[in-house]
């Protein structure tokens, strides 16, 4: 069903992945709640190459320790139907004063939901994997 | 740390969700991969409320039927830092032959992967909730 050229599909490097989600501020958590996937946009910044965003107490954020999650960003072109994405995948936990240094550092980060509210829960995704794509037009007419 | 107006957090209703999720041609489908979420950016349309797209066998797309998903479109502003997103969550399967009626309608579909490849499976997600959230200025100046 395509027309035009046929797009390509690139791996994006781990370092370029880094950069890309350096350079945004709201990406999708996915974390799991019971069976079920669950998606929800975060207002985020990077510290080092871990995640991260703030949350509500009670949320499905709000997990125990160790919980699995992905948060992916992207940016897409739909006129020209090219895009990136980019995913980390790792675990999530909450920074408590219990890490001074981590907690320390992180509230200095400038991670302000829009959404406002409290967001007292400092949260961060240290992630194992970091993988991403790019669909580039293709260098054939 | 927000500065200026306050934002409002606003739930968007069913019927304008269906809307918005009419409205684009990519989203984030999120699915669980042993216990962890994987989510992958895919082109869809919606057939009535269910959401439609391709995949390759063999990907973590090419779910067992009945698998759980949620399924992600959203639009940020980040210069005014509002925005709105919405999730479909539900029932992942393969439409087939079988239903020979859907998969003839689904096939008229314009679900046209930016990336190419054959994607030669057709899946829908049939949600039994969908949500959204918009962020918008307040009227406070």
């Amino acid at each position: 069903m395509t027309t035009g050229p046929h797009p390509q599909l690139q791996v994006i490097d781990r370092e370029e992945c880094l950069r890309l989600l350096a350079g945004d501020e709201i990406g999708r958590l996915a974390v799991i709640s019971g069976t079920t996937p669950v998606v929800v946009p975060v207002n985020y910044a990077l510290d080092g190459e871990t995640v991260v965003f703030r949350s509500d107490p009670g949320t499905k954020l709000d997990h125990g320790p160790r919980a699995r999650a992905s948060f992916e960003v992207d940016c897409f072109d739909r006129e020209r139907r090219t895009g990136w994405s980019v995913v980390a995948t790792g675990r999530l936990e909450e920074v408590t004063h219990y890490d001074a240094a981590t907690f320390a550092r992180v509230r200095r980060l400038a991670v302000d939901p829009w959404a406002g509210g409290d967001k007292a829960h400092w949260m961060r995704l240290i992630p194992d994997r970091v993988t991403g794509r790019r669909v580039t037009p293709s260098a054939r007419p």
